[in-house]
Protein backbone atom coordinates (compact mmCIF):
# COMPACT_ATOMS: atom_id res chain seq x y z
CA UNK A 1 0.00 0.00 0.00
CA UNK A 2 2.60 2.78 -1.22
CA UNK A 3 0.79 5.68 -2.71
CA UNK A 4 3.05 8.90 -4.11
CA UNK A 5 2.05 12.23 -5.16
CA UNK A 6 4.35 13.90 -7.98
CA UNK A 7 4.06 17.01 -9.61
CA UNK A 8 5.72 20.13 -10.11
CA UNK A 9 6.42 22.77 -7.73
CA UNK A 10 3.76 24.59 -7.09
CA UNK A 11 1.46 22.54 -7.97
CA UNK A 12 0.08 21.49 -4.55
CA UNK A 13 1.52 18.11 -3.81
CA UNK A 14 1.89 19.09 -0.07
CA UNK A 15 -1.51 20.04 0.95
CA UNK A 16 -2.75 16.81 -0.80
CA UNK A 17 -0.69 14.46 0.60
CA UNK A 18 -1.30 15.72 4.28
CA UNK A 19 -5.05 15.58 3.38
CA UNK A 20 -4.75 12.30 2.13
CA UNK A 21 -2.98 11.01 5.24
CA UNK A 22 -5.76 12.66 7.22
CA UNK A 23 -8.26 11.11 5.31
CA UNK A 24 -6.45 7.84 5.82
CA UNK A 25 -5.93 8.00 9.33
CA UNK A 26 -9.68 9.23 10.14
CA UNK A 27 -10.75 5.73 8.42
CA UNK A 28 -7.92 3.46 9.32
CA UNK A 29 -6.65 5.21 13.05
CA UNK A 30 -3.35 6.79 13.99
CA UNK A 31 -1.09 4.18 13.32
CA UNK A 32 -2.11 2.77 9.72
CA UNK A 33 -0.34 5.40 7.56
CA UNK A 34 2.88 7.29 7.43
CA UNK A 35 3.36 10.77 5.46
CA UNK A 36 6.93 11.17 4.34
CA UNK A 37 8.56 13.10 1.49
CA UNK A 38 11.46 13.31 -1.14
CA UNK A 39 13.71 14.33 -0.55
CA UNK A 40 15.09 14.51 3.02
CA UNK A 41 12.86 11.95 4.36
CA UNK A 42 14.88 10.05 6.48
CA UNK A 43 17.13 10.13 9.63
CA UNK A 44 20.07 12.16 8.50
CA UNK A 45 18.17 13.25 4.94
CA UNK A 46 17.96 16.96 5.97
CA UNK A 47 21.56 17.89 5.20
CA UNK A 48 21.29 15.72 1.79
CA UNK A 49 18.12 17.86 1.39
CA UNK A 50 20.08 21.19 2.31
CA UNK A 51 22.96 20.20 -0.33
CA UNK A 52 20.23 19.60 -3.05
CA UNK A 53 17.91 22.47 -2.37
CA UNK A 54 20.34 24.91 -0.59
CA UNK A 55 23.95 24.07 -2.51
CA UNK A 56 25.72 25.86 -5.60
CA UNK A 57 25.89 22.86 -8.10
CA UNK A 58 27.92 22.79 -10.70
CA UNK A 59 27.91 19.31 -12.45
CA UNK A 60 24.76 17.96 -14.83
CA UNK A 61 24.74 14.75 -12.85
CA UNK A 62 25.11 15.43 -9.41
CA UNK A 63 21.52 16.11 -8.88
CA UNK A 64 20.84 12.83 -10.21
CA UNK A 65 23.28 10.85 -7.95
CA UNK A 66 22.11 12.90 -4.82
CA UNK A 67 18.75 12.02 -5.15
CA UNK A 68 19.31 8.57 -5.73
CA UNK A 69 21.79 8.29 -2.58
CA UNK A 70 18.79 10.32 -0.98
CA UNK A 71 15.63 7.47 -1.82
CA UNK A 72 18.31 4.42 -1.38
CA UNK A 73 18.22 5.81 2.68
CA UNK A 74 14.58 6.83 2.59
CA UNK A 75 13.70 3.52 0.97
CA UNK A 76 15.75 1.55 3.58
CA UNK A 77 15.02 3.41 6.72
CA UNK A 78 11.08 4.62 6.24
CA UNK A 79 9.41 2.94 3.44
CA UNK A 80 9.97 -0.55 3.30
CA UNK A 81 9.58 -0.93 7.26
CA UNK A 82 6.75 0.98 7.30
CA UNK A 83 5.11 -1.16 4.19
CA UNK A 84 6.24 -4.42 6.09
CA UNK A 85 4.40 -3.02 9.38
CA UNK A 86 1.33 -3.09 7.11
CA UNK A 87 1.03 0.57 6.98
CA UNK A 88 0.07 2.45 4.14
CA UNK A 89 2.99 4.96 2.96
CA UNK A 90 2.02 8.17 1.40
CA UNK A 91 5.13 9.83 0.04
CA UNK A 92 5.46 13.01 -1.99
CA UNK A 93 7.71 13.09 -4.55
CA UNK A 94 9.63 9.85 -5.93
CA UNK A 95 10.75 8.25 -9.14
CA UNK A 96 8.19 9.66 -11.31
CA UNK A 97 9.97 12.77 -9.89
CA UNK A 98 13.93 11.70 -10.89
CA UNK A 99 12.46 11.24 -14.36
CA UNK A 100 10.78 14.21 -15.31
CA UNK A 101 12.80 16.69 -13.86
CA UNK A 102 16.17 14.89 -14.48
CA UNK A 103 15.37 13.60 -18.41
CA UNK A 104 12.44 16.43 -18.87
CA UNK A 105 13.83 19.10 -17.13
CA UNK A 106 17.57 18.79 -17.42
CA UNK A 107 17.72 16.60 -20.53
CA UNK A 108 19.73 14.01 -19.44
CA UNK A 109 19.22 10.81 -21.17
CA UNK A 110 15.98 8.42 -19.90
CA UNK A 111 17.52 5.31 -20.42
CA UNK A 112 20.19 5.85 -17.94
CA UNK A 113 18.27 7.44 -15.47
CA UNK A 114 15.61 4.27 -15.35
CA UNK A 115 18.80 2.41 -15.29
CA UNK A 116 19.99 3.49 -12.49
CA UNK A 117 16.58 3.29 -10.83
CA UNK A 118 16.13 0.07 -11.50
CA UNK A 119 19.68 -0.95 -10.57
CA UNK A 120 19.12 0.47 -7.27
CA UNK A 121 15.33 -1.93 -6.97
CA UNK A 122 13.26 0.48 -5.29
CA UNK A 123 9.92 -0.82 -4.72
CA UNK A 124 7.46 0.28 -6.97
CA UNK A 125 4.42 2.77 -5.61
CA UNK A 126 0.64 0.54 -6.00
CA UNK A 127 -0.56 3.60 -7.21
CA UNK A 128 0.43 7.74 -7.89
CA UNK A 129 -1.45 10.65 -8.42
CA UNK A 130 0.17 13.27 -10.87
CA UNK A 131 -1.18 16.24 -9.37
CA UNK A 132 -1.39 18.42 -12.99
CA UNK A 133 -1.31 22.09 -13.26
CA UNK A 134 -0.32 24.22 -16.45
CA UNK A 135 3.27 25.76 -15.71
CA UNK A 136 2.02 29.33 -15.98
CA UNK A 137 -0.10 28.77 -12.79
CA UNK A 138 1.84 26.66 -10.84
CA UNK A 139 4.51 29.37 -11.72
CA UNK A 140 2.35 32.03 -10.78
CA UNK A 141 1.37 30.70 -7.10
CA UNK A 142 5.20 30.19 -6.15
CA UNK A 143 5.90 33.82 -7.33
CA UNK A 144 2.62 34.68 -5.15
CA UNK A 145 3.34 32.48 -1.48
CA UNK A 146 6.55 35.19 -1.67
CA UNK A 147 8.54 32.63 0.27
CA UNK A 148 12.55 32.50 -0.58
CA UNK A 149 12.52 29.48 -3.22
CA UNK A 150 14.91 26.81 -3.55
CA UNK A 151 17.30 25.78 -6.23
CA UNK A 152 15.07 24.11 -7.91
CA UNK A 153 11.83 26.45 -7.97
CA UNK A 154 13.75 28.98 -9.07
CA UNK A 155 14.89 27.58 -12.39
CA UNK A 156 12.31 29.47 -13.93
CA UNK A 157 8.87 28.59 -15.99
CA UNK A 158 10.30 26.54 -19.21
CA UNK A 159 12.30 24.27 -17.15
CA UNK A 160 8.95 23.70 -14.92
CA UNK A 161 6.55 23.41 -18.24
CA UNK A 162 9.55 20.81 -19.73
CA UNK A 163 9.14 18.93 -16.05
CA UNK A 164 5.44 19.04 -16.59
CA UNK A 165 5.85 17.64 -20.31
CA UNK A 166 7.75 14.47 -18.35
CA UNK A 167 4.85 14.05 -16.19
CA UNK A 168 2.62 14.03 -18.92
CA UNK A 169 4.58 11.53 -20.79
CA UNK A 170 5.34 9.38 -17.59
CA UNK A 171 0.81 9.37 -16.98
CA UNK A 172 0.55 8.11 -20.29
CA UNK A 173 2.73 5.46 -20.60
CA UNK A 174 1.74 4.10 -17.09
CA UNK A 175 -2.18 4.42 -17.27
CA UNK A 176 -2.50 1.27 -14.78
CA UNK A 177 -0.69 3.25 -12.05
CA UNK A 178 -0.71 6.78 -12.60
CA UNK A 179 -3.43 8.88 -11.95
CA UNK A 180 -4.01 12.29 -13.21
CA UNK A 181 -5.55 14.98 -11.25
CA UNK A 182 -6.62 18.41 -11.88
CA UNK A 183 -4.99 20.70 -9.51
CA UNK A 184 -6.62 24.01 -10.64
CA UNK A 185 -9.49 23.72 -7.95
CA UNK A 186 -10.36 23.60 -4.27
CA UNK A 187 -8.36 21.64 -1.85
CA UNK A 188 -11.16 20.14 -0.41
CA UNK A 189 -12.56 19.16 -3.79
CA UNK A 190 -9.19 18.01 -5.19
CA UNK A 191 -8.63 15.67 -1.89
CA UNK A 192 -12.33 14.11 -2.17
CA UNK A 193 -11.49 12.97 -5.49
CA UNK A 194 -7.92 11.05 -4.45
CA UNK A 195 -9.00 9.95 -1.29
CA UNK A 196 -12.55 8.32 -3.56
CA UNK A 197 -9.65 6.79 -5.70
CA UNK A 198 -7.74 5.57 -2.96
CA UNK A 199 -10.57 3.49 -1.46
CA UNK A 200 -11.58 1.97 -4.76
CA UNK A 201 -8.61 0.97 -5.29
CA UNK A 202 -7.53 -0.55 -1.61
CA UNK A 203 -10.57 -1.16 0.25
CA UNK A 204 -13.10 -2.15 -3.10
CA UNK B 1 49.15 17.54 -14.24
CA UNK B 2 46.59 15.57 -12.51
CA UNK B 3 48.09 13.58 -9.88
CA UNK B 4 46.15 11.26 -6.98
CA UNK B 5 47.31 9.22 -3.95
CA UNK B 6 45.44 6.30 -3.45
CA UNK B 7 45.39 3.56 -0.76
CA UNK B 8 43.17 2.39 2.26
CA UNK B 9 43.07 4.20 5.48
CA UNK B 10 45.95 4.48 7.49
CA UNK B 11 48.34 4.07 4.41
CA UNK B 12 49.88 7.27 4.71
CA UNK B 13 48.23 9.52 1.81
CA UNK B 14 47.59 12.90 3.85
CA UNK B 15 51.05 12.29 5.02
CA UNK B 16 52.22 12.00 1.12
CA UNK B 17 49.85 14.50 -0.44
CA UNK B 18 50.92 16.93 1.98
CA UNK B 19 55.33 16.31 1.42
CA UNK B 20 54.27 16.17 -2.13
CA UNK B 21 52.67 18.98 -2.67
CA UNK B 22 55.32 21.25 -0.28
CA UNK B 23 58.21 19.40 -2.25
CA UNK B 24 56.39 20.64 -6.21
CA UNK B 25 55.68 24.41 -4.46
CA UNK B 26 59.27 24.44 -3.92
CA UNK B 27 60.12 24.01 -6.90
CA UNK B 28 57.72 25.72 -8.95
CA UNK B 29 56.27 27.94 -6.35
CA UNK B 30 53.01 28.66 -4.49
CA UNK B 31 50.96 29.02 -7.51
CA UNK B 32 51.65 26.36 -9.16
CA UNK B 33 50.00 23.36 -7.06
CA UNK B 34 46.84 22.34 -5.24
CA UNK B 35 46.54 20.30 -2.68
CA UNK B 36 42.51 18.61 -2.68
CA UNK B 37 41.43 15.65 -1.35
CA UNK B 38 37.76 13.64 -1.76
CA UNK B 39 35.32 13.08 0.10
CA UNK B 40 33.96 16.69 0.28
CA UNK B 41 37.40 18.94 -0.91
CA UNK B 42 34.97 21.05 -3.04
CA UNK B 43 32.77 24.54 -1.75
CA UNK B 44 30.22 23.20 0.19
CA UNK B 45 31.59 19.99 -0.03
CA UNK B 46 31.58 19.54 3.84
CA UNK B 47 28.26 18.79 4.98
CA UNK B 48 28.17 15.72 1.87
CA UNK B 49 31.43 14.24 3.60
CA UNK B 50 29.97 14.43 6.86
CA UNK B 51 26.96 12.53 5.31
CA UNK B 52 29.31 9.89 3.98
CA UNK B 53 31.20 9.78 7.09
CA UNK B 54 29.38 10.24 10.04
CA UNK B 55 25.41 8.99 8.69
CA UNK B 56 24.39 5.96 9.58
CA UNK B 57 23.44 4.70 5.67
CA UNK B 58 21.88 1.42 5.55
CA UNK B 59 21.02 1.00 1.57
CA UNK B 60 23.78 -0.65 -0.05
CA UNK B 61 23.96 2.02 -3.00
CA UNK B 62 23.68 4.76 -1.40
CA UNK B 63 27.15 5.40 -0.81
CA UNK B 64 28.49 4.98 -4.17
CA UNK B 65 26.14 7.67 -5.60
CA UNK B 66 26.82 9.98 -2.90
CA UNK B 67 30.51 9.63 -3.75
CA UNK B 68 29.53 10.41 -7.31
CA UNK B 69 27.81 13.36 -6.60
CA UNK B 70 30.67 14.01 -4.70
CA UNK B 71 33.15 13.78 -7.36
CA UNK B 72 30.99 15.63 -9.64
CA UNK B 73 31.18 19.30 -7.80
CA UNK B 74 34.62 18.18 -6.98
CA UNK B 75 35.59 17.82 -10.75
CA UNK B 76 34.20 20.42 -12.06
CA UNK B 77 34.38 23.41 -9.33
CA UNK B 78 38.17 22.52 -8.29
CA UNK B 79 39.95 20.13 -10.21
CA UNK B 80 39.05 21.21 -14.41
CA UNK B 81 39.18 24.87 -13.10
CA UNK B 82 43.10 24.59 -11.29
CA UNK B 83 44.39 22.37 -14.49
CA UNK B 84 43.11 24.98 -17.07
CA UNK B 85 44.66 27.64 -15.12
CA UNK B 86 48.12 25.56 -15.67
CA UNK B 87 48.43 23.84 -12.14
CA UNK B 88 49.24 20.71 -11.03
CA UNK B 89 46.66 19.00 -9.12
CA UNK B 90 47.37 16.77 -6.00
CA UNK B 91 43.92 15.11 -5.10
CA UNK B 92 44.05 12.17 -2.41
CA UNK B 93 41.84 9.57 -3.41
CA UNK B 94 39.44 9.58 -6.45
CA UNK B 95 38.34 7.37 -8.44
CA UNK B 96 40.46 4.27 -8.09
CA UNK B 97 39.45 4.89 -4.21
CA UNK B 98 35.54 3.81 -5.44
CA UNK B 99 36.39 0.68 -7.36
CA UNK B 100 38.43 -0.86 -4.31
CA UNK B 101 36.28 0.55 -1.48
CA UNK B 102 32.77 -0.25 -3.08
CA UNK B 103 33.97 -3.51 -5.58
CA UNK B 104 36.55 -4.58 -3.54
CA UNK B 105 35.35 -3.60 -0.10
CA UNK B 106 31.56 -3.87 -0.52
CA UNK B 107 31.16 -6.53 -3.35
CA UNK B 108 29.06 -4.26 -5.63
CA UNK B 109 29.33 -4.89 -9.46
CA UNK B 110 32.60 -3.59 -10.72
CA UNK B 111 31.38 -3.23 -14.17
CA UNK B 112 28.35 -0.80 -13.08
CA UNK B 113 30.54 1.39 -10.69
CA UNK B 114 32.76 1.40 -13.91
CA UNK B 115 30.12 2.92 -16.10
CA UNK B 116 28.74 5.48 -13.51
CA UNK B 117 32.44 6.76 -13.56
CA UNK B 118 32.93 6.47 -17.20
CA UNK B 119 29.22 8.09 -17.94
CA UNK B 120 30.27 11.12 -15.68
CA UNK B 121 33.24 11.42 -17.70
CA UNK B 122 35.60 12.39 -14.59
CA UNK B 123 39.01 13.42 -16.35
CA UNK B 124 41.46 10.90 -15.54
CA UNK B 125 44.62 11.15 -13.54
CA UNK B 126 48.26 11.55 -15.54
CA UNK B 127 49.90 9.24 -12.87
CA UNK B 128 48.35 7.78 -9.54
CA UNK B 129 50.40 6.58 -6.49
CA UNK B 130 49.19 3.65 -4.86
CA UNK B 131 50.27 3.70 -1.18
CA UNK B 132 50.61 0.46 -0.44
CA UNK B 133 50.47 -0.93 3.04
CA UNK B 134 50.06 -4.91 4.58
CA UNK B 135 46.00 -4.16 5.92
CA UNK B 136 47.35 -5.50 9.22
CA UNK B 137 49.80 -3.30 9.34
CA UNK B 138 47.01 -0.02 8.43
CA UNK B 139 44.69 -0.97 10.98
CA UNK B 140 47.41 -1.23 13.46
CA UNK B 141 48.41 2.74 12.79
CA UNK B 142 44.70 3.69 12.49
CA UNK B 143 44.24 1.91 16.14
CA UNK B 144 47.15 3.24 17.97
CA UNK B 145 46.44 7.10 16.63
CA UNK B 146 43.33 6.73 18.60
CA UNK B 147 41.50 8.97 17.07
CA UNK B 148 37.94 8.42 16.61
CA UNK B 149 37.08 6.04 13.34
CA UNK B 150 34.89 7.43 10.75
CA UNK B 151 32.38 4.78 9.21
CA UNK B 152 34.55 3.76 6.62
CA UNK B 153 37.58 3.24 8.86
CA UNK B 154 35.28 1.24 11.25
CA UNK B 155 34.57 -1.10 8.83
CA UNK B 156 37.65 -3.49 10.32
CA UNK B 157 40.62 -5.40 8.84
CA UNK B 158 38.96 -8.34 6.35
CA UNK B 159 37.11 -5.12 4.56
CA UNK B 160 40.09 -3.37 4.33
CA UNK B 161 42.28 -6.44 3.34
CA UNK B 162 39.09 -6.50 0.72
CA UNK B 163 39.99 -2.84 -0.45
CA UNK B 164 43.57 -3.40 -0.57
CA UNK B 165 43.25 -6.30 -2.79
CA UNK B 166 41.08 -4.42 -5.03
CA UNK B 167 43.87 -1.40 -5.44
CA UNK B 168 46.03 -4.50 -6.46
CA UNK B 169 44.08 -5.49 -9.35
CA UNK B 170 43.87 -1.97 -10.07
CA UNK B 171 47.32 -1.22 -10.22
CA UNK B 172 48.17 -5.04 -11.62
CA UNK B 173 46.11 -4.01 -14.62
CA UNK B 174 47.39 -0.20 -15.45
CA UNK B 175 50.92 -0.01 -14.89
CA UNK B 176 51.23 2.55 -16.93
CA UNK B 177 49.23 5.17 -14.77
CA UNK B 178 49.48 3.44 -11.29
CA UNK B 179 52.79 3.36 -9.52
CA UNK B 180 52.65 1.24 -6.39
CA UNK B 181 54.76 2.86 -3.79
CA UNK B 182 56.09 0.75 -0.44
CA UNK B 183 54.23 2.57 2.53
CA UNK B 184 56.53 0.97 4.81
CA UNK B 185 59.14 2.81 5.55
CA UNK B 186 60.76 6.56 6.69
CA UNK B 187 57.49 9.61 5.67
CA UNK B 188 60.20 11.29 3.99
CA UNK B 189 62.19 8.77 1.85
CA UNK B 190 59.07 7.91 0.81
CA UNK B 191 58.31 11.14 -0.23
CA UNK B 192 61.61 12.02 -2.14
CA UNK B 193 60.39 8.35 -4.08
CA UNK B 194 57.29 9.69 -5.09
CA UNK B 195 59.02 12.85 -5.91
CA UNK B 196 61.48 11.62 -7.92
CA UNK B 197 58.84 9.96 -10.09
CA UNK B 198 56.89 13.25 -10.40
CA UNK B 199 59.88 14.82 -11.92
CA UNK B 200 60.93 11.72 -14.28
CA UNK B 201 57.15 12.00 -15.84
CA UNK B 202 56.42 15.83 -15.97
CA UNK B 203 59.83 17.36 -15.94
CA UNK B 204 62.36 14.45 -17.62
Amino acid sequence: MFITLEGIDGSGKSTQAELLTENIRSARGEEGVIWTKEPGGWPGGDSLRKVLLEGSLHHPLTEVFLFLADRCEHVEQVILPALAAGKIVVCERYSDSTVAYQWGGRGIERGKIEGLLSWASFPSPDITFWIDLPAEKAYDRMVSRGSPRDRLESEGLSFLSRVRQGFCTLAEENPDRIVPVDGDGRADLIASEIYRKVEEYFFP
